[in-house]
């Protein structure tokens, strides 16, 4: 099946992805891995969450970690273009019968919460406190150098109806893996801000958060957070890379914050704002589209994911491949 | 006085900056020029022209080289989002009083000519032939690796009205210059892609073409350009660089091509996709603002420019700075 | 069992390794591998050898392809510094009871040939061919930019011993793996140059050679030839890497040619010229003396070997550990 | 006049430059600079004085700054092969009629004081305490990653003698300047370590210290270092570049410390351990000997030197150059 036309004139406008909740269980350990480690800038530190942004953002914050005792991922949040856009994402998920509420949230304006249809909580808002620019304060730049947020990476038990439900709300897919033999998807990868994604989708127990990712430079900043990294106890928490992900292009690094959250550091996709852009299409049998040069994944890559609070996971149906083949 | 307030839903839809059409006096010095030493990959090769495009990108052309007596910009070409944007942006100019042709081009569908107030030669058009990917062809990889255009910078006799009607068009501006002693701005940077322009104008004898950037990966690729350059006959085209500019935030390199046309190499500004990003203003008097690390540009960056075809130059009445100011 | 002390006044001064020659079944694959791919420069080319140099030495060449039947390894070149140097080694060997031999070889003066105690051929000259300088002509860098030859890697089936004579000739000791167990070396490096190393042995079926490594610039040029070695038929022939090296503190990566000679892309080892350079000991048990970042190699690179011609190989006695242990 | 031949054996052996020291006004100031801003790692910190050492150095210091009134370099510092090489260094100088003090050190062996016939205070040792190695400490790295001290630049008042007489202690020429018409040596590069150089003359009011270089991994530490110093106030300490040096090919940033005395940035100049390397000569007409890139160096880096304590300086006989030529 090949992937859904892009809707031009979708029913509300996403701007991008823009921030992700952890619940974590040590909040000092995650602060020493988001900020001392990675170089995420503290931008509110309360008694029972931390708020972080990378260091070209002017938004409040692109993570939030609050306290818990269960962890897991409370919201994936995204930035609306204008406020009627809030009041258009309320009907849309009004009419599908999923649920709408209001919400506060500190540092920022209206906040619509809703889930997708599995369950997936899903934020949107228009106003975010902004702060002052910090990107030429390179005195701050340490870690891996995060500039960015650029995706949200998600199991997906049914990937093909996924990938219409998000493109119905805009998102364009720019690659996807399909199984030639089911004729189905296996993973797409779908953006609204015109890098390579937003969010994607991969075939497996789903709905679970694979990774959330953020951009840096270049290459030599991922290498200097491998040296740090297996040089201060931080070596288990490595866990795939460097290498180039056939898809997307991107050079990539995998690494597990304290809770076992699969943070990507992600640099060198490249720009898709032609609406007109054709989707790459790889073929599931081609083990290039997830390592460009060739070595696998390891199989914790394949199987771990975080739980999203107040979702139940199903396993996919998909599953004539042998789990390296994701 | 501060920029206008960017309009959220302008009268048509440019998606962005897509290509610009040189006269150029000696198509083999031009392609090598362009082919052999930036990098840029031929895709039509005709007796009086060549198109090139760079290694991301799967339209036909970002650079059309056309053999001619007198040199000159003959178009600054963008791309729309939609057919119905063709016919509003047509309405818009025709409203404006301005010219508006419907001309044929190779290798592109409906194409709509004007000109800005100003005589600038503009070209609008929503579908120009799609070629395969070549962004992970990497033995095609040499030069400067070209990856997109990302820009063009024009000289402007009047930046407060370029900035208005540019404004009016949908380009959202995210950084500028004014003059404190007189309120009116100097220069500005703005765009519609996401990144810190599509085009920007400062103030000087215009309008004429101060130059057209490429995106590269990262600043290595400057270096070796450089290297390359200077042993290899070219060590008179460059002309400033490299450094990192205060405005934009990028890593430059300008060099000059056979003609003389000004082609910046540039690195690493930042994404501007969020509507209500606020516009950095500089200070005219703050010397980092060109180069954050202080060393001045050479005069020939202040004055000369490329001319457009068919349009008249007028001198600024902005004259109160010296010339190393802008 | 500690490594020997230096020896401050060897029999007779290397200067450094020079060049290895490789019987290679096929010469247009061999000169694709190294010349077009890799990017090494040809400085002669017959009908059944060709000559290459990396781009800032001046020597004749690093390297030399020998069409033939069997492959294998024929010579490991040393340069010495001076001509009573050379009969200062020619003593030394006899002494030892080793072949000596003075041999004809192009591009070259005197030449001695003789072989260690475990038969790897060795050939020592001082004079070899000098060129006109490249390294400035920077339009032929290109594959992964090998600036110069930088070491040779052996398997040993007694790396104590190896240690012992190697040290006799003046190699000086900068890291090395031993095994507490039994107080034996497992693994040791070895400079003349002021390197990590010119020469290295690690304990497994010896003699053979595990690769000869080339230094390169920066560790993008290793992603460079990563990304053009996997998209354009070299895929089967990346082995390992990228990575850091534990010992040596190098980023690496090694790669197969066509007869499956491994050679290893090496960047950022550090200096070592003080003679009282304390060798840093590494223990056996410790995963990162190999990977820093903690990533395995994989089978083929303990066991996998080139033979060295006229030489009979031996199981190591030190097998107490596992395979992935070296 | 062509340089010298080298010296094959000099009368004792020199390893490497290995330390100066600065009389700096203000200590804080001094160590911002070169702990805080470069990176160099403090090995010892008194009432009146600091010891520093840069990453991948094991010698207790590379840099010592001492509390003075009056600013000025005290001593340039090298390392010696063996204990007997003190007392033959001894007896060279005794012989030429130059001082020779045994001076104590804090932290280092057995001291020659001496100076070369122009004043140049010398000081040689063959024991210095050694430090655990850090160059795996990643965490420490900031600033420009300064891994080793690489060399000293000199105004000379007489190239040509200076040439000779560091000739005769074994430096062996890499590189160098002449001027055509009059047959003398305008600058040259002589090196010991393997390098390009531990020492160069440059025509001038000699004897005084142009510079000290410091060598880092790659270009984009260099980059990083202008960040950082034009974002903290150290914008006016930034004197030239980054370029590349046609001499030498090394990609170099000069900055200034506190108290005026320059520090060069240094990167990826090429191995000279071969006794038999040609020196490269370069034409003092041939503007690209100084940068590779054309972009000339402002004045100040022509005429700015540091004086040597307790030495005369002189102008110059060889003035037939315009300033810009050096």
């Amino acid at each position: 099946m090949p992937v859904p036309s892009p809707v031009l004139y979708p029913p509300f406008n996403i701007v991008r992805l823009s921030h992700v909740e952890y619940a974590v269980a040590d909040l000092d350990a995650s602060k020493a891995f988001y900020a001392d480690l990675l170089g995420l800038q503290v931008t509110h530190e309360g008694n029972d969450r931390i708020y972080l942004r990378a260091l070209e953002e002017r938004g409040h914050h692109c993570i939030a970690l609050v306290k818990s005792q269960t962890p897991g991922v409370y919201v994936l949040g995204f930035k609306l273009f204008d406020e009627p856009d809030l009041d258009k994402a309320a009907a849309f998920f009004e009419a599908k019968g999923l649920p709408v509420d209001w919400v506060e949230r500190p540092f920022m304006g209206r906040t619509l919460r809703t889930r997708d249809p599995w369950g997936i909580p899903l934020e949107f808002y228009v106003k975010m406190d902004r702060l002052e620019p910090i990107h030429q304060h390179y005195k701050l730049y340490h870690g891996v150098r995060p500039l960015r947020i650029d995706h949200f990476n998600m199991f997906s038990s049914n990937v093909d109806e996924a990938v219409n439900f998000y493109n119905e709300m805009g998102f364009r897919t720019t690659e996807y893996t399909d199984d030639q033999k089911t004729g189905r998807i296996w993973a797409a990868w779908m953006h609204r801000k015109g890098g390579v994604h937003d969010v994607a989708f991969t075939n497996g127990l789903g709905p679970r958060l694979h990774h959330t990712a953020f951009w840096v430079p270049n290459p030599l900043c991922i290498i200097d957070l491998l040296d740090i990294m297996s040089t201060t106890g931080y070596l288990d928490n490595i866990e795939r890379g460097p290498g180039r992900h056939g898809i997307s292009n991107a050079f990539f690094l995998y690494v597990l914050d304290p809770d076992g959250n699969r943070i990507e550091i992600y640099n060198s996709d490249y720009q898709t704002v032609d609406p007109d852009l054709e989707p790459i299409r790889w073929d599931l049998k081609d083990p290039q589209r997830q390592t460009l040069w060739g070595a696998p994944a390891p199989r914790s890559w394949f199987e771990h994911g975080s739980l999203f609070e107040g979702a139940t996971t199903a396993e996919s149906d998909l599953k004539s491949q042998p789990i390296i083949a994701p």
